[in-house]
């Protein structure tokens, strides 16, 4: 696949996406976190082709969210771990999960993620760990950190002209251009 | 690019990543959610070639997220509102601006997310809706729904002989050939 690479942007999303590199890395993520270690296992759980699969697991070895073990020493075997960074990924994938739920699942939930004591079905959402206040807008907004450059400051100061909605903006709010 | 369809398998996951098809559609929809909504703003802040914009854009409109507004007549000019589907998506990109701002950005935060108030800084966490709580393992576990066929089900069954962790699980204990 030829693309830009995005782990030069300043970015975190933009590095994100660098490192987990292609869908099949995040769906080789989920069923790592669900416990799958062994080649045989993701590749049954996936129907991916066998080299396609070991070239995902090597990038997300590489991009430090998985480390190769050696479980078996004749004939030498290997399984997958994730380690700290991989498990990060989690929230990630649960806010993936209740999106997907929300829009694309007509005919109901197929899989949710439940309260291990009661089974109760939880809705996820993204908060504050301090507050506990959702993150949503325009409570909470993304701005530029302390070690952004010029770049991500240009197009942050861009984004506050834009704060309403485009059906309430007049023409005469529109912004000049912006390179 | 050539790859499986992920719309047909019935896990959410796999289905928002079907409906976001490509990193940069992700990347759009990051700007779009920041207030973007013309063909030149997301060109400019994007880099992307012309042609892979139009395409991305389309492929957002037809997954519904975004929608094609005209804002002026003569000459002809169309705008990108996101859909209430297309707004959604935040929690997705608010989870990874955190992960690629713990894992990957050794040099600090570009990018964060604050009070608009008060300008303090969010750790974004994810949480159950109802009762507040993390969703973390073990006490949160990713089960199979009410509309789960066969498939997901049996996925699903055989990550409950995997709950230990990986180095913690004796030979003895290996579950068999999934398939």
């Amino acid at each position: 696949m030829q693309r830009k690479s995005f782990g030069q942007m300043p970015c975190p999303i933009a590095r994100s996406l660098e490192r987990v590199g292609e869908w099949w890395s995040i769906l080789i993520l989920r069923d790592a976190l669900a416990g799958m270690t062994r080649f045989d296992e993701f590749q049954t759980s996936l129907g991916i082709a066998p080299g396609m699969l070991t070239k995902r697991l090597a990038a997300l070895v590489e991009a430090g969210l998985l480390e190769r073990h050696r479980y078996n020493e004749r004939p030498p075997r290997h399984e997958y771990r994730l380690t700290e960074r991989g498990r990060d990924f989690r929230p990630v994938l649960v806010a993936m999960l209740a999106w997907g739920n929300r829009h694309f699942a007509p005919e109901g939930a197929s899989v949710q993620i439940v309260d291990a004591a009661t089974g109760a079905v939880a809705e996820p959402i993204v908060v504050d760990r301090a507050t506990g206040r959702p993150l949503t807008e325009p409570e909470y907004v993304i701005t530029a950190g302390p070690a952004a450059g010029e770049g991500v400051r240009r197009r942050i100061a861009a984004r506050a002209t834009r704060t309403l909605p485009a059906d309430r903006r007049g023409a005469t709010a529109q912004p000049g251009s912006r390179s």
